[in-house]
């Protein structure tokens, strides 16, 4: 494997880290970040890491104007052996250059993007909160940086890596949550944005997250754009359900977002040998299942919440109350699998965890030169 | 009419005005900008114009992940003698605060941002490029700026205004452009984005957009995402038609985007006797006829070019040249009546233009206090 010269930067002034119990998702970050530059003429180039800092950018850099940008997101788990885990981090780069496919932005290294991250955990190790159920949420992104107000791919990028220490997405263990069926409002189609991880996206889901959120929902579940019948996706989720004694998640149709969480699930199914297809799932079918008292499990599946129950589904003025309410059987087994194998706590016959090596970095002084990792 | 008070701080260090023969679309800007901000907490507030300078972001800000964003686009114009003409302002600002409703950006102040423009304008006013077809291109846009990473509208943004002079669309004259029509992409569906200036929209065209320009054409005739077969709209301008006499434009249908420049046009030819329809338009009904020798014009419009002719049309694997690859009568008439009204070379009927009103602006001491403008 290569190795690669990042120049790394110490901070001098170590923030103050947060209590475990105050944590929020993706509001507190670390002592460091990573960049990476991109010009046109010399690709990407001056991988550093560098004290946690303000971005500069001319007002007319492309990402605030046409919204050339993608990310993804990932997490890092202390062991209670205490070593660093991520999971599946390859996935999240080969997705990364996927969706930097669609956007027009260039390739990133996989491997480069891997060892960095490898190295700022390294130096943010401290930074990984050690309570149950917490993790190090880590962020990848590009961002357009070219001041020109033409609509073209930018000239100019910044590849940057941000961690932020996350406490449990459920306070007190696996909780159900209320979604609404969306009939106004579209996230994607064929031929859109919706395969890639790209602020778009999420720009445009906003508005039916807020109106639904006023009916008391926290999620919309949304349908196709073509025939406003098949179900796609849950929030920022890819949605199960169990029909019958069968897990069925709507197929990759050119639409949805290709999870990893969803892959891991798929698989993590097949091995158990609980018959899984990957379909297209009308409302109509499942209103019929819930009237038919087969509609066993709903969940969302995500890095976030990895799985997140559904007890009660909305559509056309009528409730759906699935499962009495509760968490089902295989919702309930499914989070417990993958945040046991996540957390090292569970074996991982698939290869998914990789561990980041422990090395200590010491003061600025010393560490201005390039440092190499294995 | 309210006044709002406008911190003015003028720069000490003006830069060098660009040639009028070297001036290119949104390259140069001018010596200052607008800026508001706002809080969940306070509002819009603390408007000020200041020296034109990089924006500091923290890169957790919404912008960089979740592209909750809008902006605009408008002109003014230096008339021969001597007078500043916007045109139809009041329209973007309109418009601009419908993109804030879809994107779940708070509205901004109408009178506010106008007052503004005018206001910045005077202060940069000797940049207002004076050759013939140059004009100052406006580009006003909010950002979001809350550090968090959760999906969710941001509780800060910023509205900022900045200038960009621009030389001519067209170097000799109306040329007509070549375009293709696009099957493999889908710009916007209803239930989407596309009546919104949202970066999203723009990021999610550049893909096809970069393909067609492979194959030789500048712009893609976009169908709509769901029966793929009506027309859209062209690059990033509406599209009109001119067929056995008549002209066509697609009909506003909750996916294109609402035109200024398209709602202009539909009133001179109205206002000119000329029959016009808004209507959906298939891309066959085009070829058909196109076969029948009756498709006599096409032309995209917009606020950069302001009319755009369309010379040949590419579609399944065919070409179709339209008007022997020449600029139409209508399409003509309507480049030269439209600039004309907004250059103030010709008469306008419609109170379409509104003149920003001489200032001078003295030295940075002078204008540290507030100044208030009629």
């Amino acid at each position: 494997m290569t190795t690669y010269n990042i120049n790394v930067t110490l901070s001098t002034a170590k923030k103050e880290k947060p209590q475990a119990e105050k944590l929020q998702f993706g509001k507190t970050f670390t002592d460091h970040m990573f960049i990476l530059d991109y010009s046109v003429d010399i690709g990407w180039h001056d991988a550093r890491i560098i004290p946690y800092q303000n971005i500069s950018l001319d007002p007319a850099s492309a990402i605030f104007h046409y919204g050339q940008s993608v990310f993804e997101g990932l997490k890092a788990y202390l062991t209670k052996k205490e070593q660093v885990l991520l999971f599946r981090p390859d996935q999240n780069f080969k997705r990364f250059n996927q969706s930097n496919d669609r956007l027009c932005i260039p390739h990133i290294d996989e491997d480069l993007a891997l060892q960095a991250l490898k190295q700022l955990i390294q130096v943010d190790r401290e930074w990984i909160p050690k309570a149950a159920d917490t993790s190090l949420y880590i962020r990848p992104f590009i961002i357009s940086t070219e001041s020109y107000l033409g609509v073209a791919p930018s000239t100019h990028y910044q590849f940057i890596i941000i961690l932020s220490p996350v406490g449990s997405y459920y306070k007190e263990g696996l909780s159900p949550i209320k979604i609404s069926v969306e009939n106004e409002f579209v996230r994607a189609v064929a031929g859109g944005t919706g395969t890639a991880k790209t602020g778009g996206n999420y720009a445009s889901s906003l508005k039916a997250q807020q109106q639904s959120g006023e009916k008391g929902y926290s999620q919309v579940l949304w349908l196709d754009g073509v025939e406003r019948k098949y179900i796609e996706e849950v929030g920022s989720m890819n949605i199960f359900f169990k029909i019958d004694g069968e897990v069925v998640t709507p197929m990759i149709n050119g639409s949805i977002l290709e999870g990893i969480t969803r892959k891991s699930i798929l698989q993590l199914l097949r091995y158990w040998g609980v018959p899984v297809t990957e379909r297209r799932i009308s409302i109509d079918e499942i209103k019929q299942a819930y009237v038919d008292g087969k509609l066993e499990e709903a969940f969302g599946t995500g890095t976030a919440a990895v799985i997140a129950p559904v007890g009660e589904l909305f559509w056309n003025n009528e409730k759906m109350t699935i499962n009495n309410g509760q968490t089902g059987e295989v919702s309930q087994k499914l989070y417990d699998t993958l945040t046991g194998i996540q957390t090292g706590a569970l074996e991982d016959p698939f290869g998914w965890v990789v561990e980041v090596p422990s090395i200590k970095y010491f003061s600025p002084i010393e560490s201005q030169d390039m440092i190499e990792i294995p």
